[in-house]
């Protein structure tokens, strides 16, 4: 039996005048791509545009949605009332959906921008509004939540697809969190080590924490950056990695999702 | 054969703390609703409000989409590139679908807001951009297009479902046109005025220009408003009007459109 | 010696087409005006008129800034690094200076609006950057500070002149921090309790806790609210009693500050 | 005696994390900087860093106020009414002399960007509402104005200092307008060209239309860009030539201005 797994990565993030990220470049690496939608980053005329390339480039369509809040890039966390939450996620869906109508395609999973996915790995209440948003707008998008986070929880709870999500580039603690970015090593920049890392993760379904310790995590998805050249390389690493080991990527629409 | 004509307004133009206008007051005398949808005005939970109100009083519910100006209340003339135009527009609509949803409820038509439904009117490319924003994110959608105005033809161009509109409470010139608000008389403010015009432009399909000419124009829908107690007045008046002329009141997607 | 107080109300909250609050209203109670600066709410128009309406009044006029976050009107908490937080609360001081050379006026104070109030009362890098602000663009300027908060302490660290605020309709704990809202009767709805609260505080200089303690706490400003009917009604009684009580409502540039 | 013209640019048009243009580059260049005021590009913080940057190059500031549309980078033709125009402009010279008082610098001009100094060029009233914003703010601001145009006529008209702006990289015609972008060669690349072109106009006075017409026109301040590397490199020349030819290049507080 093959193993299989899904590379994303964040997309679509410039607006207007702006550009951001090597779009073209992580293209050829990942099989899903979260495109912004206009509220931490993205316009529709580049949503537009990046559901056409993702589109010729074979790429699965999710959506990527944040807070409101473009100076900020959707980094800074906000305190929101579920229901405005819930709202603003319903929102920005609503408008991917509409502009991959250009390109015929079809929206098939969500994952929160920046801040909004930090808050909702940790707040279930965060958590359940942006499932239920999902749930409103397309029982059928999948739910990409961090791996044995709230998201996981509240995909679960509802009942909706769940793509369990693991980092490529993060140690991760004994008790499976990620290790804080202030502890020195916490962020992987060697692309062998984080090859290492993941093919630990799909073919043991395995975390080795940075103490060495096994923590069983199933993961799904891997997510991968391109918004510096370093980033692309080791994105680049990583699947080549992985696909040396045997394993095979995937859009998510191809993942057998639990 | 009973007549049948539409009553619209625009609705759910608050936004966060602010209100505006008064719709419940309207959704009793309205039979399709035009919801503002985050640009001009509008916010997302607000959005969802108004679709589940409209959808309590049989009101069927369509996309009010204006430029990206809520301090100029989408009022000011905004120069933009036809596919940046069309872009804004099927953005707006697939929000609003997405709010519609959580009432179990279908976007059936849309009406651009002030300055954009004005610059449409007469422009033929911002007409052309706005229609094939319409056919691209769902082609039942109805385009209500100001009578004789460049909305109406891009609409028969592109083969869209057309709802031509007319006004209860301005005059016309003898060209069909509405008569400048510089014009002292422009804007009828006598219900039993704004009630005759309406009862003869549904009931004989012609206009009477303040000078006395009779215009051929087929009317499917007229636009009401809400925004004052005089304004709630009037439309009131002219539904009982066109009621007392034997002329059924119905949503857009009960007309026969052509 | 005749006592003197201020008292302080936010106003020019509205937006473009929309109105919030009874500004005309709660000009005639006042002696000091926090303007909304564009941000939580406001627009370069609206602040131009009641900066010139505060002078017809003889109120001084101080910048009310708050967080970029029109829809949620301010009232969200948004956690920025202090450098972005200190550079938007300097922006919002300097538009709110061009708007008052219209009328030939100064701003002479500033207090943080809603959340960004909040979280500066208990957050002391959110009061130092507040503080810096000021410092940097006018260090004459009158800081606001809820009494007793890290909004305090900030001021008489950065040498600025610091006007103590207290408030009229919310009662308070042993320790001389307010009652959380959720405790019924937290916030004060009857006019004569209000007053003889205030009466208290500016002539005895301490605060009775809702459990009967005296506080020794020093106020300089009173904060009334004028955006509902009982609101202004409140507002106003608290007004009589103290002038009854021979106290002298002056604006904060009339204040002898600590 | 020694001739002397300014050479300006656009700056700080990044925005929260998006950089655009080659603000370093173009700092060694020019003498004076108009700066972006967070309307249709520039964040509080970028404007804070810019100006401090200026500073350090010897670089007086300019506001360069834009109209509100981020998504358009100010190059759509907004209509709005003049007294919201002028309060507009108004606003962002304030934001900006607050952040200059972090470098302890004054603003000293102001240059309306892009579709807004287009539609000033050609409109009485909006040249006269971006004169009245100067003359309330700080009457002692220079109006950098096109050489010719409606704002060169409003900043005489309101006293104001005025600074006649002249194009390195655009060819005119007979009539002293600029040539439409739409014929070939209206944009000059060759900086050979351009340099010929901006000594005749410093030296001689005049321009040479693209006819070979002498139109007698007075400048004393030369628009360069450094978005492109091809900019920059023309920009560089241009300033050269000016010193080859014996023209300074000094800031607009040291030129004469009439």
């Amino acid at each position: 039996m093959t193993l299989s797994v899904n590379l994303n990565a964040d997309m679509g993030e410039g607006f207007g005048a702006y550009d951001i990220g090597d779009d073209d470049g992580i293209l050829k690496i990942i099989r899903s791509a979260n495109i912004a939608c206009g509220f931490h980053a993205g316009d529709p005329l580049t949503m537009r545009r990046v559901v056409q390339r993702a589109k010729e480039e074979g790429v699965s369509i999710g959506a990527h949605p944040g807070f409101n809040d473009l100076w900020g890039f959707g980094r800074r966390r906000i305190d929101m009332r579920p229901d405005e939450l819930e709202s603003l996620i319903a929102y920005q869906i609503g408008a991917l959906q509409a502009m991959a109508a250009y390109a015929g395609e079809k929206v098939t999973h969500v994952k929160p921008h920046g801040a909004l996915n930090n808050m909702a790995a940790e707040n279930a209440e965060y958590a359940m509004a942006i499932g239920r948003a999902i749930k409103t707008v397309d029982r059928d998008l999948i739910y990409v939540a961090l791996s044995g986070s709230e998201m996981e929880t509240a995909a679960l709870k509802l009942g909706l697809k769940l793509a369990r999500e693991g980092f490529c580039d993060r140690q991760y603690e004994d008790d499976g969190n990620l290790t804080s970015r202030k502890i020195p090593g916490a962020v992987i920049k060697d692309p062998a080590v984080a090859t290492k890392q993941v093919v630990q993760m799909v073919v043991e379904g395995e975390i080795i924490s940075r103490n060495g310790k096994r923590i069983p995590r199933r993961v799904d998805t891997l997510c991968v950056h391109g918004d510096e050249p370093t980033a692309l390389a080791l994105s680049r690493a990583v699947r080549e990695g992985l696909e040396a080991a045997g394993v095979k990527i995937v859009p998510l629409t191809e993942m057998t999702l639990g």
